[in-house]
């Protein structure tokens, strides 16, 4: 759980994380939509679960390629801005027949 | 990567992995959207994406309380026909202000 001092969670800026997402639009796209077959879709993903991978990545609870190295350099703030700025994104979907 | 003799990619059945999804809706929602803070959309994922992570469940190589459960009892055939049913799901998305 990101926390400042006295335990609160550290609110996430979601201009600040739309910002920060321009180094990962190549894989996950501009709209939160996934460009690559190994990547998911963050778009409209609870910041919990959001905030949960970033921090897993970091910690190496979870492993990827990219998102080992990308995660080491994030700071408490910049996975609560990202999980802000991709949670906020609406997501409507379509079943198939 | 899930194979058949000879080393094809096993096929998924998108409407065997509609039926088999049943045990994943209180958590994903009957569309591939999450209904739970701590479980991931996964409508409109990529099979690969989708494959990699119940297999990656399945061997263990990541964890989650119930996934790491569930994922344990699926066969290979069943990997391929959920992700081909939440890959099929489309997905559109609208950008905050």
């Amino acid at each position: 759980m990101l926390t400042v001092a006295g335990g609160q969670a550290l609110a996430g800026d979601r201009s600040a994380g739309k910002g920060k997402a321009r180094v990962c639009v190549a894989c996950h796209g501009v709209d939160g939509l996934s460009r690559m077959p190994d990547a998911p879709n963050l778009a409209g993903n609870s910041e919990l679960y959001l905030r949960t991978q970033l921090t897993a990545y970091r910690a190496g609870e979870r492993q990827h390629p990219q998102m080992s190295i990308i995660a080491k350099g994030l700071s408490d703030e910049d996975i609560a801005d990202l999980a802000a700025w991709y949670s906020a994104i609406k997501v409507t979907v379509e079943l198939p027949d």
